[in-house]
């Protein structure tokens, strides 16, 4: 039976992945929901107006989505304006589009990316020559869910060292990212009864299909100055939250000292779960990294780490430091789902880690992103048009602030016009309509050369929509 | 509310993975079951013996596995003679099981498992340096997610040249193993319409969580000694089926010729889909391998493939060589479940393909398995116990047929007392009761001289149980 989509079902449904560059996304979810079947052939799409509301994004953003898809042949333009699903869309050509075409212009402040061009490829090379040298024969059998004890070991000790977490290699599982570890997670706190999960608002959108998949509702919490609004999640009878305390996504705040206590004092008196979204907490330029939350109530917040910052996304490492009530579950979905992941790079993983390079690396990456940043910030501060970037006390990606009557997406839409990758802060939006017109400044992937081209290029964008 | 589990439930929940060991496994897959949160918090079990007949085995399996798994705490016997779970039985400590102790005995024949002292490492040492050496900025993004592009050619190459396959890096999805493929196979097919899937009787349990999970139905078709009774799919009005072509497992027999044609016909026919699991198809002894299934009918089977047999389960590397119109959805698929596998590890694969290492790796395997195989069956012979060893022209197990009035639980339990582990087909069957008393013997991951000494102990154990 062909359907008629509501924007919120549809938009819930596409769950338009984690990361920015939104029309490109969004084009990626759409395309992917026809060919995996969660969209049907002859299933009726919301108008765009209707749609561009929901996800916060301009019209326009949406429209050409609706018509690249419709020239692809997946979507079919009908007369009274409605827009349907081909009939036969599953195309009869594989040709699923890459992330990142070779071809994409370098002037790209699009957040999300680390610099690839520095990913320590003869650090892994090393590193699975000595975890090759170590390895025996009970090493390469199907091994244990939570992934190879002595990559755990690893794992955990950094954790406790670097992050002043309260884990040990029988509280951590490993797996392949951060999309592997919500779509073991959720599950296992449906199972303990989690059926409301609060999420940060502005936030990433990746969490939505997996939550769909799992039967977790999600209530938007809104951001402040100094984080999530913690006194919102009892009247927002939440039993779980995912946060970003060390940079929160994208504004780029860092949860303060008494919102962070706010937050586990919460999980103490409700019963709540905390899970902890540890995405680039390495890079922190004013200070000292502050410690991970999860140290503070070990029992109520789960960890997730990954290197896809701290390397690239290609060597899908990442961990999850557990409650000891959650671990059992999580390594059973584990061994159900794929059964566990590759012993050689768990263990080359550990060998970095162990052997000091992974440090080396991120000081020094730490050193690059710090000058980088710098450049950003000297840039915008010579361009003298009061723009001002936020958030940029850690990572790489922060706020700028648009003049109070910018057209966000039209903005977006003049820098593209000028070579410029930009990202509003509204693709990030769920329940806020009160957000300033701002964008999502990345410079992970991005070098100091292109960031002064681009940057007056922006400031022109912004002018000339202002004039306009 | 707690539940009362009939056995053909409990069964279908369970999933005794994939692989023998079959006491072990059942343990494994209750406490995981508990753990997990699939069976719960005083849910009462089924009666042993009803369990036992469901299952194929000796009522003393059962009743072992209830029993170990209530001194764990995981289940309480109750006096009405009535078994269920323990309230609380979410242990407060974590302890997944290793599958594989570190102190199993080495007298070990029960099958799945390749020689793991002969891995590889060096060579997977030097093809990560190769990856490495030529990894740029553009692969270490988030990725394609049927594998990286180099890495699906070689793949593809591969097949072509060794399997006869019919594919190409468009139609390839690499993966991290059998359970992995199926965990994103299953659901798709099931979009396509397919609602019943025959299965080999006997065959392996693995897929049972997986269907289940999927919505789709099981249904058992016998095996002969000329491989699966293809006539029966079409009565069974099976959608698809899943086939180990080269190698049934448990039994060892090779897929006949003729019946090949006929299953080939039967998917054109009917439209229906054939999973080919091509699991060790590289070692054949007494000719060259035949061509995959898939080289016949690429557009209606799947060609799942590992390196879980001819290197190790735990390098995760395994493949889809999948017709086009299921692609696209197993690549959306393997997005959402974990953004795709490590670029690294996919890389280096390709370099033992391309290199012709993996190639020569084989071919010493195959000596290893054909003069170990010589072994296992000179040692027969010499015993003058007319025990035969029959489906050993491939791979690294056989059917040893006891005599017609054997009891088989007994003959393994038999051998355990002995310390030779071994398992029984009833293991392997579904619906058959009509299997005659034998043992499914692996000589995968046992020395020759192993061999030797088990042989004589397991001819003892079957002649003291038939003295009893």
């Amino acid at each position: 039976m062909a359907q008629k989509w509501t924007t919120s079902d549809l938009v819930l449904a596409l769950a338009i992945p984690r990361g920015a560059r939104f029309g490109m996304r969004m084009q990626a979810a759409l395309r992917d929901a026809v060919r995996g079947g969660v969209v049907r052939p002859g299933d009726a799409l919301p108008a765009t107006r209707e749609l561009a509301v929901e996800l916060g994004v301009a019209r326009g953003t949406v429209v050409h989505v609706y018509e690249q898809l419709a020239a692809e042949g997946y979507l079919v333009a009908q007369s009274g304006g409605r827009t349907r699903v081909a009939s036969g869309a599953t195309p009869s050509t594989a040709s699923p589009p890459k992330v990142r075409a070779a071809a994409s212009p370098r002037l790209d402040l699009r957040p999300g990316v680390p610099d690839l061009r520095r990913f320590p490829a003869g650090d892994w090379a090393w590193a699975h020559a000595e975890a090759a040298r170590s390895i025996g024969a009970a090493d390469v059998d199907y091994g244990d869910g939570r992934g190879h004890p002595r990559a755990r070991a690893a794992v955990a000790d950094h954790l406790r060292r670097v992050r002043a977490a309260d884990t040990d290699p029988d509280r951590v599982v490993l797996c392949l990212g951060f999309a592997q570890a919500l779509t073991l997670l959720l599950p296992a706190l449906a199972q303990r009864g989690v059926r409301v999960l609060a999420v940060e608002d502005p936030g990433d959108r990746g969490i939505d299909a997996v939550a769909l998949a799992a039967g977790v509702a999600l209530t938007p919490i809104p951001v402040d100055a100094h984080g999530i609004r913690v006194d919102l999640l009892e009247p927002a009878q939440a039993h779980a939250v995912l946060v970003t305390p060390a940079h929160q996504s994208p504004t780029g705040v860092v949860l303060s000292a008494s919102r962070r206590r706010e937050l586990v004092e919460w999980a103490a008196r409700t019963g709540g779960w905390i899970i902890e979204d540890d995405y680039d907490s390495e890079f922190r330029y004013d200070r000292q990294p502050v410690g991970a939350l999860q140290g503070l109530a070990p029992e109520r917040v789960v960890l997730i780490g990954s290197a896809s910052k701290s390397h690239a996304p290609a060597v899908r490492t990442a961990w999850i430091a557990a409650p000891v009530a959650l671990i059992d579950v999580l390594a059973a979905r584990r061994r159900i789902a794929d059964r566990g992941g590759p012993v050689l790079g768990e263990l080359a993983f550990a060998a970095l880690l162990d052997s000091g390079r992974h440090d080396k690396h991120v000081r020094a990456m730490r050193a690059v992103y710090a000058a980088r940043r710098e450049v950003v910030l000297d840039t915008l501060g010579r361009l003298g048009a009061g723009l001002a970037l936020t958030g940029v006390s850690a990572g790489f990606h922060g706020l700028l602030a648009l003049p109070a009557a910018a057209d966000e997406s039209a903005v977006v839409a003049a820098a593209a016009a000028r070579g410029v990758r930009v990202i509003g802060l509204t693709s990030f939006a769920r329940d806020r309509g009160d957000l300033p017109p701002s964008l999502v400044i990345g410079f992970g992937d991005i070098d100091d050369e292109a960031v002064r081209v681009a940057l007056p290029r922006l400031r022109d964008a912004i002018a000339a929509t202002g004039r306009e």
